[in-house]
This record gives structure tokens, C-alpha cells and sequence, in this order.
């Protein structure tokens, strides 16, 4: 589905299954039990997810499993605004929750949905983020099985907060995380990157005329699965959202406790969002991605790991970025273009707050 | 644990993982993917819930399948204010969920935990939280296994709100769920109605002085899961939230298309929360409740269901409230005190928002 600009807002509210001249505005009542409530749960939520699970309209959904084990996650996203260019919460909600899933080795299947509105949220607005959420969930091939809507009062929310659990499948005996990381490891990213963050960014600084930068938000399922079907030995995957690779990184450094050296060279930085990012006083390092991770395999695999991932659009660009050092300090340091070597910490917040 | 009242609340500080006095409220950098955040999930967070799924802070948790079929389901948590006489947002988030897996007739196993913090709440009821539902899922057996926070700035939130998505399983090949409803089936009320709506709308009200109710806010898996042992043919099963008695009964009359009777006469309403609701103009049938639930079963089970609900605390005010008519119009009618027949319908939005 096309990202909802302004004109796609108009026409999704011909379509919208609540009738947009009676409730233009989300209402408290709309998340009170009551008939309203039902009436948006029925028309508008129901349908656009149709599935047997939901159609029960029970508390929760019974389904089978489907592998060895069950991979669980959850996210929250409260990205601000709600609409930006190259996706929207919506997307990012679903995107975000089956990317978690996939970091797990797990096939993303089943998702919960629970929207948190604000009194007076547009309905339209509402109906092209439930479609996105739709498109998306299609995409990737997870269903909808349970859900829950809320409304706060004006002024206590900012449009929408979404939530998102989800649940996947083990098919193999896959053993994928922090612990398996060794000495000689190779780190590969899948891409680009900062887009996400710097596109968020540009609208909120006014900068949409001067930049094209679009997210990067996207699924990346299909070339973790395409990994392991090939038998990688994967060692260890992280997206790279909030705090961007270098948080990731830090992060897995101090669980395994092998230090991390990353090659400046090797990460690839669109010449747009480098621009934006000297203008703002940002490190792509640290900005927030929503469609890019990395993944750390045995120096034996990388080669094919990373011919596998080019193999698939969304992780075309993949290369190797880093190495898992035998030192037991836990530190990421970088090698920088000049040769320099530069310590890589933790940020003590976040640059962009409000990004996913 | 006891319900954090103010002075409580002092107690804990001292407790507190977090220096309160260096971080005496949350800040848009606790949920910004750096420092402050890891702080906050390594020494708050990861150590309350602590068990071996978090300790990983992978993505997700990958946990094996313990039935043959898994239950799913989310709430979100809006409760305004965060604590009330009887619980608090923590103890709902975690009761209300597992309640809901109880409700698909599944023993509740793992939760997600989503928090949208605003900036400046105060870490000492942050923590005061955190406790709550640390307690609240040992009390019922579940695990916190995965999570996520997010922290919005100041005027987009109203302190805290809570999202847990939770997994059960199925041991046994119950099915239960609107479609199971049959004519001659008898409605049973699991108790007393209408004190978790009544007790919130009491602080709300300046009432505390006046009444004692308190919420009815409570785990409901234990009479259940009692129910299936021992050999209830359990046609379906909700709880009392949003919309109280008269909504989960008008739904499930609607979804069965049988019409339902309830006998005003027989559901149990506490002479306070009667007193309460006179004077606010509120219908208890239409309240909200935390702890209750009805359970619809054939009537040669419905003696038996009784006297077995009556064995747990939380269930021992169970009694018949109605019963299922062959009658193809899904209506809902009482047959009041004084014998008159009252339809019973869907109010339009609710009567107390923000009450869970």
C-alpha cells in the first residue's frame, strides 16, 4: 500500500466503514464498551483483519502451534508523527513486532493489536492507519487474532499509540542470541543506514523540501529465514532501531563480553542522511533504522551469509562492518576512515526521542 | 503485597533500584535506547521479573509449547488513577490478562510487559508499579518475559499506561466461546457486581471518605481452571469489564442469537456500591468489575458448577443469574424485583471512561 499523504486521507474516507460525517473524531465513548465501541470494533477493526480468530470477538484467540518452540515479543510505538515519509505507525507496528520475531530465528505468525487513541483523533486518520496495519500484516503474512481499543481524554495521548505483540514459530532447533557470540565472529549489517530516523527528523525540522530521504522501515523476515534455510550458522541477530548499530553493538558487546571493532569504511551512509545529520549535529551510528539489522556469524560463514542476504531487496546492501574480538573487556571501538581508532559507548539518552 | 498507598509509596522509594534522588522522575532519555534506559531495564525492570527468558534481553523469548493448542490475548491499561483502594494500574495489567487466558479456558503462562511512560512521572511510583505487577505475576503463576518501554514527552500522556499481551495453553480439549451457547443454558454470575467501577469513581469523585469500597480487582484462573477439572461442560465464559454484566451479556446474546433473561433479583449488588451508584446516577449492571466473570453451562451442570466456584474466595458469591431462551431475536431482558420484564441494551459509549 501506497504511504497515506494527505490527498490518500481524503479519498480512504470515502471508504471508511464508520461514517465519518457522524463521527468525524475518535470519542471517549469509542473506547468505553458500549455501542460506539462496538460499532468501531465490528465495522471497522474486525473486517479489515478478518480472520476466524477474530470473528469469535472472544477475550483472546486460541491457536495451534506450529513448531518446536514459541517466540513472544512485544513493542510499543509511539512515533510522533503519526505519518511520515515512507511509512506510518501502522506499518512500523506490524514491521517492527514480526522484525522482532524474525531476530529470533522465529517465523512471525500471529499478532495482537492494542490501539490507544486520543480523544478527538481523526477518524480518517484512524481508518488509513487501520489499512496500513491491514497492508501490512498481509505483506508479511501474519494475522490479527486479538485485540483491545482505549481512549484517553484529550490532551492525556498524541493521536494514536499503538501496541503490538507477536507471536512465531521455531521450525528448526535454532539457538540464536547474545551467548552464542565467540571471538573471530563476523558482524554483517543488511544496509544503509539511518534513514528512519533522519526521515522522521526531516519533517519534524521543516526539512521535507530540501531532502527525499524516506524510511527504511520494512520487513526483514524473509532474509533472516532465507539465512537460516541456507544453512548459516547464525550466531546472533539485532534490528537496529532505537540508539541505532552503535547502541546494538555496545549492547552485544557487554552481554557477550568480547569486544566488537567496527570498520568506519564498511558502513554504508546515504550522502542525504549524512547531510542532514551534519546539519543536526547527529551520528548515523546512533540514529534509529526500522528496516536493518546486523547479524554476527562465524568468519567461515560470512561470505555466504552475506551472499544470501543480497539475494533480497531489502537487504541488497548487506556487508560485513565488524569483528568479534578475544578480549574479555566487552568494549566497541571503531576504525575510522583515517585510521583512527575511537571508543563506541552508550549515548545517556537518545538523540530523537519519539522515533518508533 | 499491600496496595501502595502514599505512605507505601515513601517506603519503596527507599527502595527504589533507581537514586531517586539523582532521578527523582522519568525522562524522555529512560526511554531513548541509551544509558538511562539500559539503567532503567537492567536494574528495575529485568531484576523485579527476574527469570531466564529476560535475563537473555534478546528481541523476544523463546519458550516451548507446554498444550496443545496456545492462547493469546492484550489489553491495554488507561486506569485513571494509577492507584485506587483495592490495586493499582500494575496489579490490573497483570490480573486483567491473565483473567482474559482464563476466559479462553487456558492456564496462563507467560506476559509481555509494554509501558508508555510520560516524562515526569516520579520514579518512586514508577517503582511502587513495578512491584505491584512483579507481585501480581508471582501470585499468579505467569512469567514476564519480554517488554518494552517507551518514554512520551510531558502533556502526551497521563503518567502511565500499561500493555501486556499473554500466552496460555490448553492441556485439555475444551471449547469454550459464544458459539457454544444453546437454549436452556444457565447464566451463573462468579459474585457481587460493580465495586471496581464504584471504588475508581469514588477517589474520582472526592468519595473516599464516605465509602470503603474497594475494587474487586483480582485473578479469576484458579475457579476456572477448577471449573474444567472438574469435568464442567463449560460453554463459554467473559468477564465483567467495560460495559459490566448488562454489555457482556447483551454481546454474547448477540454473537449466540439466543436471547438471554437475568433475574434482577438474583445478582448481588454490595449496599455501598448501590448507595455509590444512586448517588452518581450510574446503573451497577452497567459497571465495570476487575474480579468477576459469569459462566454459562448446561443446566444439569449448573448446580455442580456452583457449589465448585463457591470453593475459591474469589468466586464464593457464585449463583444462577439467568438463562438462555430458544428465542432467535439475541435479546436481553431482566425480569426486575417487583416482576416487570426490562430490555437490556448496549449503552452508547460508557458511563465511567477511563476505568481500566
Amino acid at each position: 500500500m501506497a504511504d497515506p499523504s494527505r490527498n490518500d486521507v481524503q479519498n480512504l474516507a470515502r471508504t471508511c466503514p464508520i461514517p465519518i460525517a457522524d463521527y468525524p473524531e475518535i470519542q471517549l465513548a469509542h473506547g468505553g464498551g458500549g455501542r460506539l465501541m462496538r460499532q468501531l470494533i465490528e465495522r471497522m477493526l474486525v473486517p479489515s483483519f478478518d480472520n476466524p480468530h477474530l470473528r469469535q470477538t472472544h477475550d483472546g484467540a486460541v491457536v495451534a502451534p506450529e513448531g518446536e518452540r514459541v517466540a513472544f515479543t512485544t513493542d510499543s510505538y509511539v512515533v510522533r508523527p503519526l505519518q511520515f515519509p515512507g511509512g506510518d505507525i501502522g506499518k512500523l507496528s506490524v514491521y517492527g513486532t514480526v522484525n522482532d520475531l524474525a531476530m529470533c530465528g522465529a517465523r512471525p505468525r500471529y499478532l495482537s493489536l492494542g490501539l490507544i487513541a486520543e480523544e478527538g483523533l481523526s477518524m480518517a486518520t484512524l481508518w488509513a492507519i487501520v489499512e496500513s496495519i491491514r497492508g501490512a500484516a498481509e505483506e508479511t503474512g501474519v494475522e490479527i487474532v486479538t485485540g483491545d481499543t482505549k481512549v484517553v481524554d484529550r490532551g492525556k495521548g498524541d493521536g494514536l499509540y499503538v501496541n503490538t505483540a507477536g507471536i512465531g514459530f521455531l521450525l528448526t532447533k535454532v539457538d540464536i542470541g547474545p551467548h552464542r557470540i565467540e571471538p573471530g565472529d563476523v558482524v554483517i549489517a543488511s544496509g544503509d543506514l539511518g534513514r528512519h530516523g533522519m526521515a522522521i527528523m526531516a519533517v519534524r525540522e521543516g526539512l521535507e523540501f530540501e531532502t527525499t530521504i524516506t524510511s527504511d522501515c520494512a520487513p526483514l523476515a524473509a532474509p533472516i529465514l532465507g539465512l537460516l534455510d541456507a544453512g548459516v550458522d547464525v550466531h546472533c541477530l539485532r534490528d537496529l532501531t532505537r540508539g541505532g548499530l552503535a547502541s546494538a553493538v555496545v549492547e552485544l558487546a557487554g552481554s557477550s563480553g568480547y569486544a566488537i571493532r567496527l570498520e568506519e569504511r564498511a558502513i554504508a551512509v546515504d550522502p542525504q542522511v549524512h547531510a542532514a545529520c551534519e546539519l543536526l549535529g547527529l551520528d548515523p551510528l546512533y540514529v534509529a533504522n526500522e528496516g536493518r539489522f546486523i547479524a554476527i556469524v562465524p568468519s567461515s560463514d560470512a561470505d555466504r551469509a552475506v551472499e544470501v542476504l543480497k539475494n533480497y531487496d531489502v537487504s541488497a546492501g548487506a556487508q560485513p562492518v565488524g569483528e568479534v574480538l578475544d578480549d574479555g573487556r566487552g568494549l566497541v571501538t571503531m576504525t575510522t576512515e583515517i585510521g583512527a581508532s575511537r571508543v563506541i559507548d552508550l549515548l545517556s539518552g537518545e538523540q530523537l526521542p519519539r522515533i518508533c
